[in-house]
């Protein structure tokens, strides 16, 4: 009974196929190959735009890259203080950009608003050398305790980036999940609502090793790819990561996986509402559950084997624990878990 | 007839097969699995000592996060001027570093020797401020033009960086190939010769994309772990990674898939002695043959279909181009190739 | 009337004296000269121990320099939300750390307190590479907003960095206003309570551009002086930097010029208290008022010609503003501005 | 006899009364100074073109904020191997640009050429991401070795930048020497030339620390200002080092000085030509001397309390020393060293 991560999960069969299938002959290095010509238009169709696709094969990386294009070393970048970006990767964004500033900003359900960010600009004098200047606002999408930002609500962050010469970041390690949940064209939620850069992920849902950085226009990849082959991120045999995106782009697999991850996350959601004790610390839409467990309950599921996170330490009795279902999530793991958890 | 790269050619099956192999169940994220976890003991009986390997998916990265990991900002790193940090990395060690100094140096057939090091060490100061301090040498092994060091060459730099305070940095991005033309214990070029950190590479003989960094020393391991986060290259899903290179390890697989590639650079050279014009540009001792044809006979292997790179702008009438054989070379593309150029 | 900071006053005239004075004949450059090599001495004298001291001429560079010494890239540095290096530095610490990560704690009065930082602390895992790795606190010293740690304060602070394995770094730009306020030894305030490294700033207080950074172990210098060289902080003329602070050390001038702009702020914060509508915000304890006064008296005031700083915008017909003082400041100012204020 | 640096000698009494005299009453500070204010019309005037000026304390800072701004860290910097950037700054370029590569290249006399420049060029391909990018030449004026550019020289050098996307920035540190020795306007040698942007020294010749990055395109400025604060590099008593600037430009000081220590050079030079064994080993245009002296002759002239480099080590009986002049030379110290020289 593994919610720790969809990190702990493998690769889908398709994807698998896929790189076995790109294991033929001899191809051009360091992404001129023929399957990395392919994502190109691959991207743009889905995106119903001219989009610029680079591969990478970690979101650290992605994030890094994207941000780093587009925000100067004594630039500031508007976050929730829960992103991945602030809280897991040890700082990436901060080397890669030189030193720009992550400013964390408390927001419900994971969530960025309006009102927070133009809080936050506030603090900042525009122009001042002494001050970093708010060059971006990278938001999650889904967020890091499972919401799902609604187009109307990007639309809205957007506004206010553009209103003051920021640019606008999507960390999509679950984008899938998160349109899976939304049901909506990929462009809606991304360029039509006026996000600049997406890290779009596909690790977490199912790829072995593999994400891709779509800047939606042309002047925004400045330098990306110079910063790419800088940092080590461009792989020499490109043409096995760049198989893995295409494999789960076609026929809409990444959409089917993250449904059915997600779906295993509304199961458990609906099940631990039966639960004594239990309450869900945020709404469940995508493929994370939060939710608060009196602590015997979670000694017990952790008794017979289920593996997941403390996302807080235990108070008054109760914890707050983070269940992430993946693709492969058993169908019986769920139940199972929801049958212990109700004691 | 591709001999532009053994980056262009693919993935050994055996290695492919142990990707699919690992690919069942759950494991723990960012290197805690199972498969990483016996790399550590695997690595250390090849190389006949506790080693500690840390497994990224670029000879870049490998070569910049060790490297900046030994090298503070304010070193200089002696390197000959034809190496791959120096030339064909975009100034990742530079960036790694922020901001060391690679000093290039020139030497016969690829290679740096004492006297080169010391006319080198020289030139700085030690100990003041204004010059960048000699902090490590690096060395290719096999080199850029295909020659191999001897383990006394080796033990000889090792002595000079030893005595000047420096580390002795391996970029074995071909190693197995050097190996495998040395025809002795990892461990006799490596540490028992004074080598500090090995770039040890999988991917150009094989692996989809796999190289390992191999510390000989505990203390030299410093913060590498948080380099290798913080620059987005720990994987989440890692026990991909460290599949392809527990098999590569396999039944001296590598040493097998090595040779194959070395046979057929010998087979070339061998067979292009025989070519009128023709003049080898340095000794053929793993999987690349540097060499001078006629330019007749280089338009008419290109129009054949052979694929290569010119190292040189041609020069009276004569150009020298670069051959690099893979495991997978197709015997008949050898012989090919030859065939043509005899005309 | 000028109160906006005491970086618009002068160069106090001992200072002055000396820079002239040390304009005869020639001396080493680079730090290498007899002025340089006497403040060695001096420093260790005032603060009862062997210090290592480098002069730089920006308080930015003395702050960013140590922290970047002291802490790795991967590292993260506990500070209050209203410090210089957070808010006022655009991100300068950020730049020469590499990224390590500023973690902004809001506390009363401009400090923090060992319950502020054992929160903060337990937001990050410890050796876990995905979390910057908390190596320092940071304390100012005045704070920003005139008040003084008291030695206990500093002690406890001490405490808990030492059980977590950072540094403590004290940021005196003014600390000899905080000295004078406090009547104690230097050595009572910085090492003997467990600071690691001193900005002892003077160029608020008199110099021309002088700050020391202060090293109390002689280990903790690491690479500081390649660090200070690399970043163009080794000014060549180095006689004229040095020369400025020994003239501020002498005869205790450094204090006395602390004390007199002290003064002024307490006779400040003592006339203000009879001025409707005024509230202070904070404890007046060194050269720093900062008061809430009506938004009417803070139009007369700038009417009347006088100049200092909104801290907060406008709220409810009040103002925070920040008043600094000089050693500088004309008494009549002061009397002037109390009278004005009064209506 | 100290012919070691004009660093190693002091202020000029223009420059000394000039600091006093901005000594009164209150400024804004952070450049924002009424001083600093006059200095980008006096420029601009010296010029002959609106310029934009901002004030650094050090040579090193001036150089490397300027390159850092107009060059990406994917970029090179093609530079005489014997520059100051290259050789005496402990690579501060590296570090301000993120790791862009400087490329020492040989030249006669410590000049660039167009030929050697070409030459280099053809080493990088244009728009490979693995190549760092040849982005600026720099060039010094005077020479490290004492050799001033003529206009054409500049003009050629410049002609082969644009031509390449390149930007021409001057290390001025003596180019009041080499305009002294050119006898041309400013504009003539600087923007009428080509060049982009000049680190206009003036520490070398008589101010106490002051140097001047002086762009000559409102466009090329881009984002120095935030790099010169983020660096610590922003002085808060700006006034002081933009007097000292003020100074030196009126009145024509900076080329009086600059003559004076250009004419004792060009009296060292000839005095030596009568010494036996004595050879120049560059034509003598600016305020340095390299010569080749026996080496008793140079014990002769050291135990007579004579300072100076040795520029390279003894070779065969003869060393190569380095004497440089200075405004405040004591005019008998020339006459007493040729005299000992004599023997």
């Amino acid at each position: 009974m593994n919610f720790r991560s969809d990190n702990c999960y493998g690769i889908a069969p398709e994807i698998s196929a896929a790189v076995q299938a790109a294991n033929k002959g001899t191809d051009s290095s360091y992404g001129d190959d023929r399957v990395t010509a392919r994502l190109q238009a691959r991207f743009s169709e889905i995106f119903e735009r001219d989009v610029h696709v680079y591969a990478v094969i970690s979101g650290t990386a992605a994030n890094a890259l994207a941000l780093a294009t587009l925000v100067p070393s004594h630039g500031a970048i508007l976050c929730h203080t829960g992103s991945h970006i602030a809280v897991d990767e040890c700082g990436a964004v901060e080397l890669f950009t030189h030193g720009a500033k992550l400013v964390g900003l408390e927001g419900a359900n994971g969530k960025l608003t309006p009102a927070i960010v133009e809080a936050a600009l506030a603090r900042f004098e525009k122009g001042s050398v002494h001050h970093p200047q708010p060059s971006a606002i990278s938001i999650t999408q889904a967020t890091e305790v499972g919401t799902v930002y609604r187009r109307e609500e990007i639309a809205a962050l957007s506004k206010i980036a553009r209103a003051n010469g920021m640019k606008l970041q999507m960390d999509g390690a679950r984008f899938a999940n998160a349109l899976a949940s939304l049901a909506c064209a990929p462009a809606d939620v991304t360029w039509r609502a006026g996000v600049d850069v997406l890290s779009f992920g596909a690790t977490k849902n199912g790829a072995m090793g593999a994400e891709a950085v779509v800047f939606f226009a042309k002047d925004d990849v400045r330098d990306f790819e110079y910063r790419r082959k800088k940092s080590g991120h461009l792989m020499s045999k490109m043409r096995f990561v760049s198989a893995q995106l295409e494999a789960y782009l076609h026929d809409r697999l990444w959409l089917k996986l993250a449904s059915r991850a997600n779906a295993f996350a509304a199961q458990l959601a609906e099940g631990l509402a039966g639960v004594s004790g239990a309450n869900l610390a945020h709404p469940v839409e995508a493929n994370e559950v939060l939710v608060h467990l009196p602590d015997e309950t979670v000694a017990r599921l952790r008794k017979a084997g289920a593996d997941f996170y403390d996302w807080e330490p235990p108070k008054a009795g109760s914890t707050l624990i983070r269940l992430v279902t993946s693709f492969a999530t058993p169908a019986e793991d769920v139940a199972n878990f929801i049958r212990i958890a109700k004691g």
